[in-house]
């Protein structure tokens, strides 16, 4: 039996980063699936944007933007704005829209596809570190505030997963990024997304009610500690 | 498609703990389990238990034992031995087996079920948290010597999940136990068995295959770090 | 021996937080500090407030706010904005500015009182959560960017320390308090500003050399992973 | 005024690993030192060691061994066994003996010099983790179970720290040593003896009252998180 069967779910940012691979299997698993692409805005626009998603099931909160490495010294303050504007802000009001009306319907599920960047700390990707890093603790937070209702909000810390945004096949394909891979990953390759995408779908299916508030390392053995 | 079609499941302590309500899903999903009852030897006596059990896909080593909870204080030497005996010393052994046979095949999966309370640190559990800490801390390092040559070994470190040695249904049910619950664990409930046995179920499957040495907290949010 | 002679310390927010306890103990220790009271202004003006410094050897980033407590539900977005206002995007104004003006003369300290919150996850402060988080992990790979020019970069993540903006003498003297105390963290007792300036010191001072990019739990026992 | 002054501080197995150098800076810091070469008993005998020891206010638990490195396939009983002998069983009894015995009075201090290689997790090197694992979940327990009574327990989780044990000079100055401290340790070299004592005598002073159960990386960003 399909494991998301009728579920209705929304994928954020749905052409980037996750959305693809998610929409996939998701779409395989039974799943109504509504996939918006760009950037989810906050403040006064996002009440247009979430009155077009209607009543969802399962959000999976896919943001994503240019990590704008650089040393700490040259970071600019736009990069700065940008990551928290796309990524941190938008997951806050993703969460507060949906979460309450989960709750009142007396269940539901939230997956942010996040990093495991901040758990570990990356020179020169400071400035994405602490955006991921707000990301992951508003999740945290978040739900433990809604375990007790039903919701399950939880997130993917992910690194070397192969997507466009951060990991092109041809950066992958690199003989540098391959000896990078067998030092500093035990696993010795990057994640397909289709693996990605099956933890996500554990998360957004009825087996993970009892895993709340969780960010999930899934970064190869690149960091295991949250 | 049953997701464990023909993989021959170890379930060690198989009497115990979350022996039987893993059996009986991945019987469900087309498993061929071997479940031995009893505790785990280890040192000489191993060899045999090892013999009995042939060539395996999958590991769940399933070790328990009585918390022997007391004041730090009262901790008697006997307690404190047979915690280490039957829960650390065999999950080395399992390990050392298991894992170098799996990775000369090419694949393989050992999930530990062990504890949260260590994460955490529990009063009153002292014995315990320090042998449940000694197999997280092992299952971690083992888990990275083996993540290269594709052999995945994960703990789902677990509490408040229905079992009868730790969570019997009568303690559960209790007016006390319930106050507890509402005060410490955010989901307000404890896992069923079924649940657990569906975590398991995900870290012996191929679509886990990028998580490893990783400790998975399973806690209903009583502990969301490791 | 003083363990600050003649160190040039900036604390910022100084009349809020910690910033009056750790300017106390750090004058004993002979250190020359520069207290600067109020918000620390980010963007435009922070030019002009970097101005006023001049060169500093150790950087207290004491930047706090209203925790903004309120259900998940009822999150303002000015209430969420003001906290990443006053305590995120200074702080990287702060280490942006400072840290490589400390590289450049050999060596230097930066100590970002933050908190616990995070670490653990508190529902009702979820905004909060987010943005000391944002902190944290800033500091871990700011810290990390930084250790090998001899630049150490840490954070002090508290909770249950007395001072006047979240643990006020009447808050900690109520009955109901005392018992959330009692119930809640394992000293039994909130940190005296005192104590948690003697770790400030010991950031701050040549002793703690080896240790960057660290979230030191300061929580008695309330929280004790990272 | 010196910070230990008449205090009675016991160091164990006081002639390896950090004790001597504790010794060294306890002593011009005013304490009375105690100082046991070899290694701490376990079961029997403990009962007669403790009695050499008489009224202690401060324990160094400093308890060590080869770390028996080999891979996880190879790893022999006998050196397992020795790992949990020399390093878990007697911190076991130690704490046992003298945390009560400190509760007594009103207040003391126990600091077990552990490592931060459990945090991580080492390939090769995965008894030793276990071993360092079972520490540092005891100490976490304990110092929680300890901490309402103004018995303060907690652990240095240490690597990288110049000792005859681990890292002796002859092996620090090594070409291929020095390449693979650049390549994995963010400070770029190895901890003096003396900075390692000066992080136990914060944790042996009155200073650090409030921090209880703690497990603090010294690893000089090897590890950030525990």
């Amino acid at each position: 039996m399909p494991r998301l069967q009728d579920k209705r779910v929304l994928i954020t940012q749905s052409d980037d980063y996750m959305g693809p691979s998610i929409a996939r299997l998701f779409n395989e698993e039974g799943a109504m699936v509504k996939s918006i692409p760009g950037v989810v805005p906050f403040d006064g626009e996002f009440a247009d944007y979430a009155s077009r998603c209607g009543e969802i099931d399962v959000v999976i909160a896919n943001l994503a933007f240019d990590p704008c490495n650089s040393p700490l010294e040259d970071i600019k303050n736009e990069n700065w704005m940008a990551l928290f504007d796309t990524m941190v802000h938008p997951l806050m009001c993703l969460i507060r829209h949906f979460a309450p009306q989960m709750a009142r319907r007396g269940h539901g599920k939230i997956v942010a596809v996040t990093s495991a960047a901040p758990l570990k700390g990356i020179p020169g990707s400071t400035a994405y570190c602490a955006a991921r890093g707000a990301q992951n603790a508003f999740v945290r937070a978040a739900g433990l505030e809604y375990a007790a209702v039903n919701v399950q909000i939880n997130a993917i810390a992910q690194n070397y997963v192969s997507n466009p945004v951060y990991f092109p096949p041809a950066l992958v394909e690199s003989e540098r990024f391959q000896k990078h891979l067998a030092r500093n990953v035990p696993a010795g390759r990057v994640a397909t997304e289709k693996e990605q995408a099956e933890l996500a779908l554990f998360l957004a299916s009825e087996n993970s009610n009892f895993i709340v508030g969780q960010i999930m390392p899934f970064a190869g053995g690149w960091v295991t500690t949250t």
